[in-house]
């Protein structure tokens, strides 16, 4: 294999960081997991990744690898390569994270958010890659949003575009960090399930999966909150849908084994609400690579850069 | 000016129909305006549009016409070359419009939706010159959306994206004739600042221009209107500038003189709403070429496909 092109993708999450060599032509050929210890301190997550990186580097060689591209939370600076207002990066909040990679493993290292980097994996090797255009929220401990249009990550002027979790669906709703009321991760990610659980007496520290699991044993107390939750992904869904007139809108993260439960109450908010919705064949429909998606997407980008320099 | 390379922007409205001639390099040659009259029928509207190209074509020769840009209300779809759902367009509804036209004309004909047109004259000659992406919203008896995303409209996959006005700003707002509840343009077009004018007891048939007049004698009731026009606004501007990072995003229309009164409450929900634009250089500002933004815009798209199939 040490003769295949291939570059790495990096996936640096609140509770773990993943790294992944991937062919040219989408093969992955080696992926490492493991933790990233923010408590560690910041010194010791970005050795863990140069170590992560080294790895894979060793074994398929420096001279066949594209280059490396990271996907992390949070608002990106593109321009600077920084993380903007992270909460959950402990130490990385305007920290020069691109430049520092890419001088201590001597390669240039693209930074991207991890949303995006997933719907640029979905659409590369994904349920995308029969389409141009494309959105993809991604349901965890908040929402995340990538859109493609014409087959590449749409970024806006400084890098932050796509923040869907953001988009207000209840001018008056939750309070969200990001200084907005009624943010649609306050209504629909797995952190909303939770609080949601609790506000419905279902149990008062319950994670999502439990949510889930008592949806499975019959408990219909949880049909509310998945029917608050598809609510508000439905208004959501609606106004990107009138907005982008796209193909194709993605959900994944591990909220998806409920879709059953919140896709119902969610597609009769997008039916009344898009007439663009009922006069195309605009499909919803869940990711199909998992998590694996913000790897394939980050290592897609190294790939990318070649063609667009060689055009 | 016979040599001049020139192309034809047409804006058929649901009361005006206006055609201008516009030279490549954007000047302004010649400009016929007249009034559209549906109660005649459909073929006496076509008529009338073949009759004012026919006109302009006369005085600046076949030769030098790129071809023809029609900018109509409405939902476009763009491969049938229809307009789909309108209720303004009597007659006009699933008729084939383009090919119609094409054929009396002898000539290709682009159409196009009239908000899509009017974002693209303005990033052509307008506000927007000096950016690639660009977000404008048409305030008039509805509101209309245009994307320009990378110097081109962002058409979506049949042609009907940027239906702004159409986005959810209150979920469980005013009815929409689009079948949705608390659309933008039910709570911040002329429209609906006239329904609200009756609402607060102004008057009962006040147009949008005696409610802003109303407003400049220092009638404080007209404070309300504005407020809640320029805070459904600034709703539906934080969501865009969350999904789009776009450096510009710009208003037109009659409701423009009203600027003082409901931008302040625009900009705080903006400000409220999105940490983007708090973190960001985002401009929101009026539009700059007024009704004339469509016929520039029209009259490019025969440049652009030029551009396109040269290259």
């Amino acid at each position: 294999m040490p003769d295949t092109p291939y570059s790495i993708g990096v996936d640096l999450g609140g509770t773990n960081l993943r790294a992944a060599a991937i062919s040219r032509d989408g093969r992955m050929l080696d992926k490492i997991s493991g933790s990233t210890d923010f408590h560690l301190g910041r010194d010791e997550v970005i050795g863990d990744m140069v170590r992560s990186v080294g790895r894979l580097r060793a074994i398929h060689g420096h001279k066949n690898l594209a280059g490396i591209g990271i996907g992390v939370p949070g608002f990106i600076d593109l321009d600077r390569g920084v993380i903007v207002g992270t909460h959950n990066l402990l130490g990385f909040d305007q920290y020069p994270i691109r430049d520092e990679l890419s001088q201590r493993l001597e390669t240039p290292v693209i930074l991207e958010n991890d949303a995006n980097a997933a719907a640029q994996g979905e659409k590369w090797m994904g349920a995308g890659r029969d389409v141009e255009d494309l959105v993809l929220l991604t349901l965890g401990t908040g929402i995340g949003g990538g859109i493609i249009s014409r087959g590449r990550i749409l970024h806006g002027f400084v890098g932050m575009a796509g923040e869907l979790g953001h988009m207000t669906v209840l001018p008056g709703g939750n309070i969200c960090g990001c200084g907005n009321y009624g943010c649609l991760e306050k209504h629909a990610s797995a952190t909303a399930i939770e609080a949601m659980a609790k506000l419905v007496a279902l149990g008062d520290n319950l994670t999502a999966k439990e949510v889930f699991d008592l949806a499975e044993q019959g408990n219909h107390n949880t049909r509310r909150v998945f029917e608050h939750m598809g609510r508000a992904l439905g208004i959501a869904l609606a106004t990107l849908i009138n907005i982008f007139n796209f193909p194709l809108y993605l959900l994944s993260g591990g909220v998806l084994p409920a879709w059953k439960y919140f896709a119902p109450p969610m597609r009769a908010e997008i039916e009344a609400r898009s007439f663009t919705f009922r006069n195309t064949k605009t499909r919803v429909e869940p990711a199909t690579l998992g998590n694996e998606a913000g790897l394939y997407g980050a290592a897609f980008l190294p790939f990318l850069l070649q063609q667009v320099s060689r055009s």
